[in-house]
């Protein structure tokens, strides 16, 4: 498995350059980012040369469509869709990955009947690019009521919709955090196929009751109580060799030199890496 | 448009023969039936002889897979499926139909993840067959809050679940009494393209708030306040040329005697389709 | 049905606002053109405005994709996909189409499973915007044996390729010239459904041996052989009520003056449509 | 891996029960069989407890449908499909599996259509019981002019048929006399997904150039001239970690005692598996 960060929790990072720098002097192999800006801010060769200096892999992109909205918003994104796929491709990254928010004000079933189908047809063109797509699903509680309907949450549930897509290159992004506050186990990651994980974020919990955990207050890795070494282990365990990037949301931005944010990360992954 | 039957509101009637005899003599052009036990009883060729004698044809087969439940009744469900879609095909009918109950106690979000998943194997299998799989949506509000979790009840969510299951042999029941107590016009049906209707129920309704009408106490065919011309005439425009299907669901058996029950239904179907 | 138009055959037309123009003015009724650059050079509400005060509907757009070469040929075609799509849905185009050549220098199996591949991410995208995806075959015999591998030219082959592309979003563009040149009768064209067809091509042939018809050497709607009040009247008997669109092929730009075509042309439809 | 083993080569074996203890008896770990015969020999403790007994599992079962030829020979086979399938699962095995001649009386793209079609519906069923397709290509020479048109025989064009069908459960059988005669190294299987082979079947070959290999002319494991150890360790690389089955075809039935030839392949697996 692979170091990997993204620039959730590490302050205000000067562009996608120093990002990738310091990723490297930091010990991280892998970054995600938006590989399109990246592409035109330094151009395909110098965004390749900036990667391969560093000896940093691109991890994975965001899915840049809003399928959860109307057939308009959904297909304006499309556009958008190809033109990030195409760079990722062109920058070697296979993972494009979106998340599920656990309540919505649509009706649930329509929610659903919708996302299988406009998740089918982004799954279709990033196939077209070799890219597989990693749903996430979102643990933390008190989402479960910020809208009006309950959706989706667990893994189970989101291996039914991945199942409802159909398609081979859709798997999960497992998120410790999502692990955590759903109460799974080891034992419901060693079941998982190598191939139904796509991409893994890791990031800590405060010591509160898991019900009480908020989604946008996370820790740092190896900061908090999650079992962070178990939970690779158990991934570990599939076959699963890609990256796991961290990714801390905090409720603001956080006020240490983007440097020492880098450092802190650093040893979190020694700490949690040295275990397993 | 064919003049179709099914058994519901037509008291017992004492076997498959029988009512093939009477839906011909009261002027229908085909039937509903269980097209596998027809077969079991009769044999093919003597089946195909009773259809034949009588110029009726089978306008659609029920599915007989329970798809709303856990993946064992599921799948023990596909090798009837198998036995009836070959049943079907062997007499020539190409239309097998499943309604969508408008609540669940499962989460409607896994539900109808569930229900893309299942109903596309199910579409795909029938397909073997040259066979289109119709979904029934059920628009009495009562049944909204039977269950613990709002489903879906509406022609245009079950759409979009069609949309979602993708394949091309997937279209509408459109029955009388979904369209009434759940709002539509002749608008709502003239808009759809000739393949989105597999199957037409009809019956009608008392002269209640449509939000106090029960799923299973409907009028027979014109015996009500359902502007059953203008369903028919708006569904005729869409070029839909198959069997319109009377359904009377009531809440105990009819004491009429049959030949009456079918009388009733022949003056009904004679006033609504005289109108069109 | 629609009157409609390509620019095939039409001589060097000015610019699609004089094609519109000249279009209406003979009596047509859709174009079929490249619906992004048309926005482009008039602009959104400039090319509405053109459509708008002729009286015209854009019939169809070619897909701009290469599906028959490599998968990174493919794959950089979609970006105009999605542009064209969102473009033709803007002016209420549904219509999307491509040809399949009779012959390939690939191995026939192989092109077929990356057609449907390929295909089947086209109509995705395409479903989208709400834009069906029409499959023209290519009936001239000559075409059989242009490449090395034979692939597919009949209905029948086509029909099974949309079964395997399997979205409902998919049928056929049938053409007079291969409807004729493949020997298809009446009955051939009566037994599809309607939504089987997405969009239709009409021009006429010498009075020549089938065999020795040339793609590239078409007549004008009405001045040879072929049979196409009884093409249309089989076509309509289906359902269809879309463009039926003119498309001659010749071996050299025609050199008689815009004027002159179009006005062969009209009198080609009245000749063909008045017997229908 | 698993020690696997099927009964081509192994004479006659009297019944299941017997085929495997025997297998037990010589190290093997699982069996390719017909479950559903074998519950319906057995009964389905019956069945289950045989297997128990010997720590035997099943690899494998066969595709028992025919979808190359008529579309009403393939839909006969769907009831034997779900009949097996669930004999399958009733006893844990996850696998099923197809071979595809290398060369067909049909047209050969016309056969693709048609295959992505039927194994799509297939897999579909499959996926119905948790089991996964896979799709054996066929290397020796003289089959490719066997019937008149050449279809597919590689494993890249294999798994562009995989990528047509484009559901998550379909993958390849890699044999290692395909593999070889195919012309094959060790990097076109290490450069395999683990979730992109379902099954393996291992035998061995005359030292002959591969292009007179005879298909049904194979040597038991070990006796040829293949690099099976290369073959194995390749595929274990991928993190493949299922059946690896006998399967040594015959020009007649071997004279050698049953016993004998189970001695024969177990020896060939110690030399073969000792060096992976």
């Amino acid at each position: 498995m692979l170091r990997g960060i993204t620039k959730a929790g590490l302050g205000q990072i000067k562009d996608d350059k120093r990002f990738i720098e310091l990723a490297a002097e930091f010990g991280f192999q892998s970054v995600d980012l938006d590989a399109k800006s990246f592409i035109d801010e330094y151009g395909l060769a110098g965004a390749k040369d900036i990667l391969q200096e560093n000896g940093i892999e691109i991890g994975a992109i965001g899915l840049p469509v809003e399928w959860r909205q109307t057939t308009d918003i959904f297909s304006e994104g499309l556009g958008d869709l190809v033109a990030t796929a195409k760079a990722a491709a062109e920058l070697g990254c296979k993972r494009c990955c979106t998340y599920i928010l656990p309540s919505t004000d649509l009706k649930a079933a329509r929610l659903m009947s919708l996302a299988v189908k406009r998740l089918r047809i982004c799954s279709d063109v990033l196939s077209a690019y070799g890219i597989r797509l990693g749903l996430e699903y979102v643990g933390p509680h008190h989402l479960r009521k910020t809208w009006k309907n309950p959706f989706i949450w667990s893994q189970d549930e989101t291996l039914e919709l991945i199942d409802a897509i159909g398609l081979s290159n859709v798997g999960l992004l497992l998120d410790s955090y999502h692990w955590y506050t759903t109460g799974l186990t080891s034992k419901d990651l060693v079941k998982l196929k190598e191939n139904q994980i796509v991409h893994v974020h890791i990031n800590d919990a405060y010591n509160l009751p898991t019900e009480k955990l908020k989604d946008n207050d996370r820790l740092y890795t190896g900061e908090g109580v999650i079992d962070l070494s178990l939970f690779l282990q158990s991934i570990k365990q599939t076959g699963y060799s890609g990256p796991v990037a961290q990714e801390v949301l905090t409720p603001s931005m956080p006020t240490q030199p983007v440097e020492e944010l880098f450092r802190r990360s650093k040893l979190g992954f020694d700490k949690v890496f040295s275990q397993i």
